[in-house]
């Protein structure tokens, strides 16, 4: 079933106002008409089924049928924070995130991007990407819509205070007191904690990056034995979580 | 290090000889001259330090300085087999799925599928993906190269009999006495053991797709709570193996 994420100002009293691109995709895309069915969700990440009642050439006015129990959020917060990759792939990168459940995404301006973000550019790359996190959330069924930041620099990241865990995709030596296996780290995550984890560009994190980053106590990991390219290291870690959260402690 | 993968031919007493476009890429690309150390993986997976010794016009002669004790392959053999995808959504399934570890790859015409292969177009297909595997395989440091397969049927998929595990990415009703959670299949996997996993094109399997699939004894399996498009499900099933596997079970 269609599925719309719905601003705050189109929830008023058991009824919702679909203004916009939804209405417009709703009228002209679906074709749908009154008592056709939706689910409507609200920026808090609850789904409603809704019914049409009456559809307008401005806006289209639908009841709540009733509110959906569905768990369909990682039972953590997942920030992905991606080193700048080349092409197009960092949409790649939002749009299958966000399938695998992303809580927020932070695009990081890292030494070895070859990619360099100016204002305006940055600027429109960031609609758009929030834009396809929107539609992922949409066609995955989700309930919330992850955000997408501002461009980061390391300084940034490495102040970042306010997650559970801080972690960073790194080949290290085993025996180094900053390395964990994700043995040590995923089967101890517990419901609505925060992991910020850190993945660099082509090339991977420079020296001076990985030594900042283990200064502001963030911790490496290794993602499986076999080396990742920068645009399918979020996919390991995010059904990581999933499969042991999600599937395994179920 | 550079790695490559050398035919049976190559090996000889202690030596390696390289020969086409290895040579080719060690001479003209890395630009490497006698004494210089590569990797040598056999047909058979293992994977050997060597150095060069003598560097011609025509071929290479390395000899092996050690073996390596590399356990960089999933201890179990996953088989992708994937409904044909719109685009070049095919390419980035053999490159990240051969990343994540899986041992084979089977392109399944599925009846939803909008691309059709014909018989030419489909053997230069086949080669193309054959080399994205290599690849991806030299890339991810691993020490074979998965098979990619000529295209199959449903009727093709369902007669395949020699896996220890045929499952389906279907969300069915749980409890379908066909449905298995992924709790119940992926810690019972057992070093060695073969999965067949069959992920439908964009629009999902048919329901005469999934009774085929059913009556054949495949099982259905769910790839956490969230709908996955079928470019992305090939990377939760093999992260979650390679987790329980390789991390968990470690």
């Amino acid at each position: 079933m269609q599925r719309y994420f719905i601003p705050a100002s189109g929830w008023q009293e058991g009824k919702v106002i679909i203004t916009g691109e939804d209405a417009h995709h709703i009228k002209r895309v679906m074709r749908m008409t009154e008592d056709d069915e939706i689910i409507c969700c609200t920026p808090d990440g609850r789904a409603a089924l809704c019914q049409l009642e009456v559809v307008t050439e401005d806006d289209i006015k639908a009841s709540i049928v009733r509110w959906l129990d569905e768990q369909k959020e990682l039972p953590v917060n997942v920030t992905i924070v991606q080193g700048l990759p080349k092409g197009d792939k960092m949409e790649l990168v939002i749009q299958k995130g966000t399938e695998l459940g992303a809580h927020e995404f932070i695009p990081f301006a890292a030494e070895r991007s070859i990619v360099k973000w100016d204002g305006k550019k940055a600027k429109k790359k960031i609609e758009r990407y929030q834009k396809i996190a929107k539609e992922a959330s949409e066609q995955s069924h989700r309930t919330q819509i992850p955000q997408v930041n501002d461009v980061h620099t390391l300084d940034q990241i490495a102040s970042l205070q306010s997650y559970d865990w801080k972690l960073f995709a790194f080949e290290d030596e085993a025996k180094s007191s900053t390395y964990r296996s994700l043995k040590e780290v995923i089967p101890n995550l517990t419901e609505e904690q925060s992991v910020l984890i850190v993945i660099g560009p082509e090339g991977g994190l420079s020296e001076k990056e990985v030594d900042v980053l283990k200064t502001h106590e963030f911790l490496s990991v290794r993602l499986g034995p076999r080396i990742l390219r920068s645009e399918t290291a979020h996919a390991y870690i995010l059904s990581s979580i999933s499969y042991q959260l999600e599937e395994l402690n179920q």
